[in-house]
């Protein structure tokens, strides 16, 4: 009984820079375009946006760079974050697979998105800025960014789409808590969310509109920017402390990877915990597979095209070359908020078009079912995104167990679910409605996007 | 910037063995009473209600006691838990003192009460009990009961007092996710609650009369035991692993508390701090202060009467030496649903007698007020619960400033606040009632018992 379930780095351990896989791609990802010129965009173009040292990170191709002092301080208030051994899960799987899990809600957001909201809150308040605009989806980057802007003395004003403003009135109260001011998105503050709502008075709204409603009110004002919670490629560097972190740890294990999952969004907590170990792939010889799991209601990665479009509904963003459902998609209202983005980001788009990662598209019940498994054997009850990647990891278990092999498995359990306890409640209730965009759909979206070749 | 914000110890490091305080105290607790006789009660009578091994825990006077392999590991998958200086928090309030935080809110329940749970379900389980009844407050303890039971293969029945199930809806959806059953209490399922139903309809319960349902369905069957998550001895024993571990993580920064302070309902999460360094003053000549802070409305250590009291509504339980107000209290609907208790635990009482602990009593807003300080500047929101012992800490640092000192202060931080944002919302609206119980009030309850001298 008494196995080491628990792997722990200590405070010395945890790495003080962040990896940048585009030092290590064999292709590189093709640059923003600006929607005008459909030239490269410049640097200068995105400084109405982003701060100069963000714009920097999302073109950089070293390959470290350095995490500021101000950020590793309150890093340390909750990493390195935990790496378990799901032996009891194990066991009531009856599996011969080894099944670890890197854990990202300890810390005061209840996720992974806290890594690059102190970041981003960090570098905005150095240049100067005041205030700080973004978008939300389940809300657990809102909460996240609220913390870390009221920490470093920034305004935050969040979209948050509408469907989850409903579903989780209390991520709006933990946001209200850390000081920041929160929107139903579309909402009437906004040329564009005006125009949605004469349209559709009724819309749910959705992450690409409240990206524009929060781009809109950011490139008024010198003093206020915008801030994205995932898809960018900075973003994405940001959470690469969890890889990292993970790397450590499986040493530790004796173990080493065969498959590493994470659930899919916009790409910033798979990215996170895949990147360091895709290098290894790339660098060592490793023979690491890498899935990242989607809902098959906002199937981007497996049925969607890569191709450029907007990373937003009203086409503020320059356009980016990604595996999308079309910038006007409107998602399905399925529990897991944070999956319902139309894009991915650009650094998995490449990777999955070049075949270092796999794509997986799952329904919203079975990610239920597992996330009660996991709940009932692991103790955590999951974030309704994490369920993603539980049910995957299953499947990669029960597959080897089939197989009369045993794997060793990898995921990343990027939140818990303790405020998203009601959609655990319509799951018993048999009231969660399971829906797979078919392929026609998808392709009438991107047809309306008028950008594909 | 880089100071050690987070005292974290390794696996190696925990504790191995429960603290026995009875085993250092001057003056022994007086016996629990059987009510029929007046004489102290045996384990015997004991046995209908708790497992053996529990009962000899409850009258033992052995200092250390073994943790057994299971409980430890289960404990490892979220223990040790960290120690935080909460600097920012020293910051804002630009104070002299050192603050310091065990936070117990990062495992699987979001509080302490998993540290027993995990303890009384595997020595039931061992027993060959198959099914549990229990109470729950807030919920903290119900959830943290339910995965214990769950894990070891128990049946569980929680009776939740019935304003904490409306306050509370997700509580209950987690209980369930982890395959215990919640019924509101008073409840129509014993005889207890249809008594009080008949005379109050609307009774908002209380945790004495949940008591009271949860031993009338254990006391029917002999392979059903009741489970009781605070007040008791034993499950004080359980909470010191945080008080244990405290000692080790205050060794590692050089500081020693001057005044340890913990919110009070029942009593073990405050005995889980302070008991092991209450021993330090009783060996080691150690002067610190223990500060037990409960809500003004249910003010038993500050207003209430020592005197053997029933632990229950209904007079099930035998006769506790203990702080009352009068097993018939009903207390005011406020959001700490964990502090609502009538009673205190034995072992506190006498120590506070005694003079080895202090009390005090605060107001609902004023703590909110503290928790959302707190949350602004460490991070963390906090549960209702914790506010108490927060606002204690911030009074404890205002005071040394104003006497131109500095205190060594450590607060239990006993869970998060993620599952009580509504309670937020409210103290947003300023829709927080504050109520102050009179010496009147109490001592007219206390009148009612019957029972006082």
């Amino acid at each position: 009984m008494n196995k080491n379930t628990k792997i722990l780095l200590s405070e010395r351990e945890m790495p003080r820079q962040w990896y940048n896989i585009v030092a290590d791609m064999p292709n590189k990802p093709s640059p923003p375009l600006d929607p005008a010129t459909r030239k490269p965009i410049s640097p200068e173009a995105l400084a109405a946006v982003f701060p100069m040292e963000l714009i920097r990170q999302e073109m950089s191709a070293e390959r470290y760079i350095d995490i500021p002092d101000e950020v590793l301080s309150l890093y340390k208030t909750f990493r390195p974050s935990p790496m378990h051994r799901a032996l009891n899960l194990e066991k009531a799987l009856g599996t011969k697979s080894r099944i670890y899990y890197k854990y990202e809600g300890g810390n005061y957001s209840g996720s992974h998105k806290a890594n690059t909201a102190i970041a981003q809150a960090y570098y905005n308040k150095k240049e100067g800025i005041r205030r700080i605009t973004t978008e939300t989806g389940a809300g657990q980057w809102g909460s996240a960014m609220s913390f870390a802007c009221n920490h470093f003395g920034l305004e935050l004003l969040v979209f948050m789409v509408n469907v989850s403003f409903q579903q989780k009135p209390g991520r709006k109260i933990m946001m209200n808590t850390y000081n920041a001011k929160v929107v139903p998105s579309p909402s009437t503050m906004t040329a564009v969310g005006r125009q949605i709502l004469e349209k559709y008075p009724d819309s749910p709204g959705s992450l690409g509109i409240a990206i524009s409603e929060a781009m809109e009110i950011a490139v008024q004002d010198p003093y206020t920017k915008y801030s994205l919670g995932s898809v960018l490629n900075h973003v994405s560097l940001h959470q690469t402390i969890i890889g990292q972190e993970a790397l450590l740890q499986m040493e530790k294990t004796g173990d080493y990877p065969d498959v590493i999952i994470g659930c899919f969004g916009g790409g910033s907590n798979f990215s996170g915990i895949s990147f360091p170990f895709i290098r290894e792939n790339i660098v060592n010889g490793k023979k690491t597979r890498f899935v990242a799991v989607e809902p098959s209601s906002c199937p981007k990665l497996t049925k969607g095209r890569f191709m450029y479009d907007f990373g937003d509904s009203a086409g503020m963003t320059p356009l980016l070359p990604m595996y999308t459902l079309g910038h006007n998609f409107i998602p399905e209202k399925i529990h897991a908020g944070g999956l319902r983005y139309h894009g991915a980001g650009v650094l998995v788009s490449q990777l999955l078009k070049d075949g270092f990662v796999e794509a997986k598209a799952k329904m919203q019940r079975e990610c239920f079912e597992a996330g009660v498994f996991f709940a009932r054997n692991e103790g955590i009850l999951p974030a309704p995104e994490s369920n993603y990647a539980i049910a995957a990891a299953l499947d990669e278990a029960r597959q080897a167990d089939i197989e009369g092999t045993s794997r060793v498995i990898l995921f990343n359990l990027s939140g818990h679910g303790h405020m998203d306890v009601t959609s655990y409640e319509r799951f018993f209730a048999d009231n969660l409605p399971d829906h797979e965009m078919t392929q026609e759909e998808v392709d009438k979206f991107i047809a309306g996007t008028g950008l594909q070749d």
